[in-house]
């Protein structure tokens, strides 16, 4: 009888939503490149590897796995909404940013094409906001069975005035500063973050972020202690959390982070490169915040912490500094394009016990990855999600590296036109990669190119006339691939039909 | 062994924090007056109860308990900290309303007083916030408790620039809208609730309601809406929660609910308070969709349901229609005074199988009470809380309603300018109530007023030359409360000394 009581005891005790489950932190960083750190994800490091300092990516690459062939999409809301659903961003259809308002078309009016059918109003739970793509969020799913689910920083999942630009909404329980705008308006303190009275109001005003007002806190300083003061609660409680940290920097507008901007002016940079990367640092201080903290509340064994970028850093100049497209170098291209620059993210995953310390790990993985992975990690298997997930799990090639997946095929899919003049992959695009190599589709003109990414990361050579069975079998795959997801694609003013599908143009 | 497993089971199922504790509403309405109802607060009703519509409110009286005489302070800010922590406002020294943004004085500049030195930085959670009184508030002692604890609505317990500015610093988990203002600058989803791109940015635009920009709903919908969403999360997980909803109606601006406008306008009211009683019957419809919600949910038994109001009805006009001072008749004056059109309030408190239907409690109660009242519902005793609390439960006079406490001291201070030119009540006064006497202090000349609230609620003849005794006994035990407060006063510009106590210029 005594052991019953004693049972009783104990099992009084147990919270229902035991703490076995892992915590989860993603930590995403908005528009930086996979070469702006200090931690490189080749095998040799280039110069702006050392332009960056990340001492706090080094110490979670230090105890992780490094992914050396992540990928988002080019954009942000795409490669947010496959996130937060598993589907890749040509099936959810979101392929372009969403605007602060709803209903309205990010997209550049073009003399050759009528816009796609893309979801202009992003990511939402119910059914009853058109052009939008209903999914089961993965904070719902996690949620449901007892996380503790927390959103911080940019959200951008969908416009204001519809459910999906409250995070709230998509299963957070908490939701810090996030809505449908895509940027801050101030990273300052000084200025509310955009809140000052008597100037003109701007949908890009962070909200909610009161107690900083007039302090000389930047914004992610802000949101870091916020997020880590949410996660006082469920430490409280004893309950697993999903921390979905998600930074406005690196995006413009480039205001500098004064903790570091000096050290990179006297490292001889020029101005806006080392505001820049003063935006890098205050990120990178963060992590190291998350990091400390974990260690303090001795919850780090339990906590994954996966970083990612939402999409390649930027490579306009200006805004930026230095030439146009050398900004993600040896990549090629930016933020925008399905070249490498535009596409390929610092990635890190630390999971105690199953990821190794210092270690890397090659095989491409790419952003709605997450979605299955994440459940995984939490032991969630869900039924009766209502999308299709195109996502796959990373965590068995975790366990056996040695695994090799050399016919997984990676889609990218923009067809829209994001900025106002064509460049170096921007505009009306798709891409295909399989193994070591990759195609481009051009939907102005129905061209390919081809690439083979482990002798050519940066995509100089277009080995298209070389190899173009290798382009009819690429064009044939992707083009299954978009019709299956009945991907939008672009109107021919001219003919008022869509744009051809690869493999309809395709020349041998 | 068998039953052993089958504990094991059940008990496994078991959450730590059981749903035995009751769930907790705290329904607040901002600046709604003592007859601003259908619910009649006196023996007959008056004029104002038929012309004001609260079927909701009816509803919750018929469950539940109807305090006749109950009260909060002049004025929003005050009360809102009394309620958080269970101090008087005499005590936590916010005796007037906050400003938006810290180290600000609210006080009208003033011919014969320099300012008082009261806490114009609001409720505080840490000791670094200078002029803020430092507690632990309602919210966080719940939550530290297994409670699941959510904010909605106007909060304004503290400017923006402290973290009292934003309810999840001071223990509500989930804080939908709250900051450091008192009003919204727009009641329309049309409007975006003040949000509205290019006009000139305010620190009133609500934040954080992105889903419903550009909808027709009105704010008191809007908040209902994602307050009871909220829920969903604490009664799937079959924890307690303690939900504070309070709405931003009706304080001004004065825009009309165009649910019930046109109803009032055929009944032949003006048009300025044909608003104001669509505002308030909008406010009614909240009350009744969440006990529509409770019901839904089946959890209206274990649900604990408080209605008040944070001060009397505004009785200036303008903004407000007809003749001055009539707007909370037969109570004298309005919102900012310590007459009892400016304290005393509509409550209601519903709890099943404690609080008898359709029953009225007599005993005069105040808005610190909520606290220790709250805390034995969820039969929390608190250790190491900070505050010295001056609110006593009303739950055992709840339980045994003959209880009587003649000796009770109800104590309201004032030391501070809150309009321009002083008003029936209204600027530099303390006032005392135990039992059925009355007593009020003006600072500037330190006269009194004495009145008998049994024969004359609408305190119109002043008895002070007729009862000397009282007047003494009353100002000597209003300076020992004061004094052992240390509440502040007021300080005379021609001596450079604080106003004095009412028993030092008591005059037999």
């Amino acid at each position: 009888m005594k052991k019953i009581f004693i049972l009783y005891f104990f099992l009084s005790l147990t919270p229902f939503y035991s703490q076995k489950q892992p915590n989860i932190i993603v930590f995403i960083v908005d528009d930086m490149g996979w070469m702006d750190t200090s931690v490189p994800f080749t095998d040799t490091a280039y110069p702006l590897n050392k332009q960056f300092h990340t001492p706090n990516m080094e110490r979670l690459a230090k105890t992780g796995t490094k992914f050396t062939n992540a990928y988002a999409t080019p954009i942000c809301t795409p490669s947010r909404v496959s996130l937060l659903t598993g589907m890749n961003a040509a099936h959810h259809k979101v392929t372009n940013w969403t605007m602060p308002h709803r209903d309205r078309n990010s997209d550049q009016s073009d003399e050759q094409f009528e816009a796609a059918e893309w979801n202009i109003n992003g990511l939402n739970p119910s059914g009853d906001v058109p052009r939008s793509v209903q999914a089961n969020p993965l904070p719902e799913l996690l949620k449901n069975e007892g996380y503790y689910t927390i959103h911080a920083g940019k959200a951008h999942f969908a416009p204001n005035g519809t459910p999906g630009s409250n995070p709230e909404n998509l299963g957070f329980m908490i939701n810090i500063a996030g809505t449908g705008a895509g940027r801050p308006l101030s990273y300052l303190g000084q200025e509310n973050y955009g809140n000052i009275d008597g100037k003109a109001h701007n949908v890009h005003a962070v909200p909610g972020m009161t107690e900083y007002f007039g302090s000389d806190l930047y914004l992610t300083e802000a949101l870091t202690q916020r997020a880590l003061n949410s996660l006082k609660t469920p430490i409280h409680r004893k309950e697993p959390f999903f921390l979905y940290l998600s930074h406005f920097a690196v995006h413009d507008p480039y205001e500098a982070d004064e903790r570091y901007l000096q050290k990179y002016l006297d490292a001889g940079l020029e101005r806006v490169e080392a505001i820049y990367a003063s935006m890098i640092e205050g990120m990178d201080k963060s992590l190291g915040d998350i990091m400390d903290f974990l260690e303090e509340n001795e919850i780090e064994e339990n906590t994954i912490l996966l970083f990612i970028s939402d999409n390649g850093g930027l490579s306009m100049a200006p805004p930026r500094g230095g030439t146009e497209n050398t900004q993600n170098f040896p990549l090629r291209a930016g933020k925008g394009s399905v070249y490498e620059g535009g596409i390929r993210v610092p990635m890190i995953v630390k999971w105690n016990g199953v990821t190794e310390p210092s270690s890397d790990y090659h095989q491409p993985v790419i952003i709605e990855d997450f979605f299955p992975s994440i459940l995984q990690m939490a032991s969630i298997k869900p039924s009766n999600i209502i999308q299709s997930v195109d996502g796959k799990s990373f965590i068995p090639l975790l366990k056996k590296p040695q695994l090799k997946k050399e016919d997984r095929l990676l889609i990218w899919h923009i067809p829209n036109k994001w900025i106002a003049k064509d460049n170096l992959g921007i505009n009306y695009r798709s891409a295909i990669r399989k193994g070591e190599w990759k195609m481009i589709y051009n939907m102005r003109d129905g061209s390919n190119e081809l690439y083979n990414l482990t002798t050519d990361i940066g995509e100089r050579e277009d080995l298209s006339s070389k190899y173009p069975d290798r382009v009819k079998e690429l064009s044939i795959l992707l083009s299954e691939r978009l019709r299956k997801w009945k991907s939008p694609m672009p109107i021919i003013k001219l003919s008022g039909v869509e744009a051809p599908m690869p493999d309809e143009v395709y020349k041998n």
